[in-house]
């Protein structure tokens, strides 16, 4: 096939890391940890965000933007979120450079030291509570529905092109509400608009469920997450609503007077997802040939490819198919018309199924005398011959056949990787051999939980949240429990 | 009016630092320099984001992402951008964080030093040019036509909101060409488009220019620029575009192979529009009653507020207006039907006065008997009765006859503060006194204008690109000179 692309059963790891960057979908950059997002990776994550920020807009949030730093004391303020966040994080200590006396080059100038060092936010729950705080006097002023796109970062040893970089992409929502239950019902409802977008538009089934105390989010008192099953077996999650309680306005002081005067401490949630699911999208579908996107997200959903020899054919054929273009484009439906001379048809044939276009439509002498498209779809590379005035209408039931297809190709999958073990010997044959989730019984304590993550190397992904409530014994103590969890090894 | 607003001419700088944060656009955070943008602001800045990413993309260019963080030593490789960018910014030294032994708090961990320091990035020629350096290798893979929309930060010893901030959000466009004149051309075309964006979506009139060697961006062979006139009399340079010659290509190392397959070095430029466009917009438009917005850029661009006693009368008018919201959304116009019952109509036409909303829709009991809506119109602030049939073409033409009403004004008022003079002696007089642009011929010289400079506080702030040839003696030096430049004290 010309891509030399490392096959998944040789070597997952190594697939991905080639696939990311053949596809032009992002490459490391010269600084440690820090990835560029190529443009065509970068079209694919615009459409993510377009379609979230439509979602949050719907829901009531607006945007607002928050300062990258953060004073290092602010960090400390909630006691178990530094914990979380203060360890890997970049340092901003001075605010200028100067040419060195000896002529070696510029240096930092010891004379701009800053009196308090500025952390790269990793998150930037500090800094927009101490903002609330201004913002918030009594009931009136909430809730508080913001969201922010930014950029964010944790120094992090060991990354990966979008599955974990020192620098990423993300949004992070901020609320603040006057009751418990409102910011509960805000943090759930996110969770479920997140899995709503990564199904309906990623075509990444997830499983939805709260983290245990020791996965939970720094300083939140609830975490809900969605999970989602990679091809190698391993979960990955793809997003987190957190329900912070009051924590953050009792360390930033954040209170309001409610309708009968009285000052209370503000409820709050957060929620995100990153470029990180740029990561379990190339995961989720990709195949030893490429990308397979989602035409909810492809960047080009047709691309046409025309085979032609001399000026001639090209112009008979580009008569044809401009109108097809137009058309197409008119039903929201975004095509390229490759008629570039410098490739050939095998070579872009090659390039759009590792780039992951969903449907390749092909136009030669023949097709032009019979009055037809030759049609491939990406997802299942089969191909087939339409005529000419049903092309429309084939190409608008192909992009959502193919994503219903992929979606249900990756629920099958997950289907057939979630096992139900009761005890440690079966659970750790699984997590071993096949992968996958286990569900399994567990007794509760954060004891168990890290004894399992030593020896086995899974952690519990999620409680999950519309599983049967079914007593047993946990498979490693014999303690009672109440519910089985969702065990898996993950990214 | 209860806005207790500084008026302009009391005190400009005054009234406009107040009217940004009582117009709840942005405030100063608790980090020195950086500003919290808040969501009416932003909601602002999303819709000229919009408009912007649209034109880039209508001209040929894709977005991408590029690394937070340049390594030190990269900000060297390009001798005239190091002057101009290493001296104030943001020092990365440390990526850790731990716990004072002695219980004090988190301080730096000094064991974490990293071997080179990064810079958080003031631009990012340098990041990007280390980076096409891999993406470039032939002429088919040029031109590169890259855009980025990202946070940068300059550390300004003296910061206003939006106007000069150390952090602040822009667009940077980075393109690489195989020729000098694709290269020039394509400078050339951004500030047309930037122009184009300035003047019929903020309504901001500017006047097209190019940059004298000294006001030059750091690393640049030509700088085009456009410039606008705030009502002080100030100019304020609202984006400009680089054409960067092979500098940055010969700094970097960026080649490629040309038709008959010799090296040669890429051409470069680099444009970019920042949030300063919001300082911009503010100081364009505002009057002492708060901001007015062009129709083109509002958040809101209709309100309607209820004026009623008691839930009967409000439910009567709903009935009215619930289908007009309707029907002008269903024509893309942004409408807020205000029915709080937490506060009065008073303090409402207050609140969208001091917010800019373009037109103003008020209705009573009085207009429900006669079919009418009172029609309010920020820009004049006059007021007309409309009937209820009319309603919606009559707002349909407000929006439209506002934009262009604010843009004339404003035109108008730039008109009126360009002065054309002969003599240094009247030049120092009418910066002075009168403000604007001052039309002068200038020998061309840096130590002339360095002069200028230092006597009046002026500065050359273009060549304007469509002036006459006109030979006349510079005022100061009484050389000859080809052409009058544009003088101005400025933001």
């Amino acid at each position: 096939m010309g891509k030399n692309l490392t096959s998944r059963s040789e070597d997952y790891s190594k697939w991905y890391n080639e696939l990311v960057v053949k596809a032009d979908l992002a490459e490391n950059s010269g600084v440690r940890g820090c990835m560029v997002i190529k443009p065509y990776g970068f079209a694919i994550w615009e459409k993510m965000q377009a379609q979230l920020d439509k979602m949050f807009k719907e829901t009531g949030h607006e945007n607002a933007y928050f300062p990258l730093f953060i004073p290092k004391s602010y960090l400390s303020k909630e006691a178990s979120h530094v914990e979380g966040f203060a360890k890997e994080c970049a340092v901003v200590t001075h605010y200028r450079l100067k040419n060195a006396e000896d002529g070696s080059g510029i240096i930092v100038d010891e004379n701009a030291k800053l009196e308090e060092e500025l952390i790269v936010r990793p998150t930037s729950e500090t800094i927009i509570w101490d903002t609330y705080r201004k913002w918030v006097q009594s009931y009136r002023d909430l809730p508080i529905l913001v969201n922010q796109w930014a950029n964010v970062v944790r120094w992090e040893m060991r990354t990966r092109l979008f599955l974990r970089t020192a620098e990423f992409l993300w949004q992070e929502g901020h609320t603040a509400h006057a009751t418990r239950d409102e910011a509960l019902e805000e943090a759930e409802q996110m969770m479920h608009v997140y899995a709503d977008f990564v199904e309906n538009y990623m075509g990444v089934p997830v499983i939805k469920g709260i983290k245990t105390e020791s996965e939970r989010f720094a300083g939140a008192e609830e975490t809900y997450c969605i999970e989602a099953l990679m091809q190698d077996g391993k979960a990955l999650q793809a997003g987190t609503s957190h329900f912070l309680g009051q924590n953050f306005a009792k360390a930033f002081d954040v209170k309001f007077a409610n309708k009968e005067g009285k000052q209370e401490y503000v409820w709050a949630t957060s929620w995100g997802v990153s470029t990180r699911l740029m990561g379990a999208l190339v995961m989720t579908h990709s195949d030893d040939n490429g990308l397979v996107l989602p035409p909810n997200l492809a960047p080009i959903q047709v691309v046409i490819v025309p085979i032609y020899k001399g000026l001639d054919q090209l112009d008979a054929i580009a008569e044809k198919v401009d109108p097809l273009v137009k058309e197409l484009r008119a039903k929201g439906i975004s095509v390229k018309f490759d008629k570039r001379d410098t490739h050939k048809p095998g070579f872009k044939f090659n390039e759009y199924e590792l780039k992951g276009v969903p449907v390749r439509l092909a136009i030669g002498q023949r097709d032009l005398e019979n009055g037809t498209y030759e049609v491939a779809r990406r997802d299942t590379l089969t191909k087939e011959s339409v005529k000419a005035e049903d092309i429309v209408n084939r190409v608008e039931a192909l992009l959502t056949e193919i994503q219903e297809n992929i979606f249900k190709k990756a629920l099958d999958f997950r289907e057939e990787h979630i096992s139900s073990v009761d005890t440690y010997e079966e659970f750790k044959k699984i997590i071993e051999e096949k992968g996958g989730f286990v569900s399994a019984h567990w007794d509760g304590t954060t004891a168990t939980e890290d004894k399992i993550k030593e020896e086995t190397k899974a952690t519990i992904r999620c409680i999950p949240l519309n599983a049967e409530k079914e007593s047993g014994k946990c498979m490693v103590t014999g303690e009672p429990s109440v519910q089985r969890v969702l065990f898996a090894k993950a990214y």
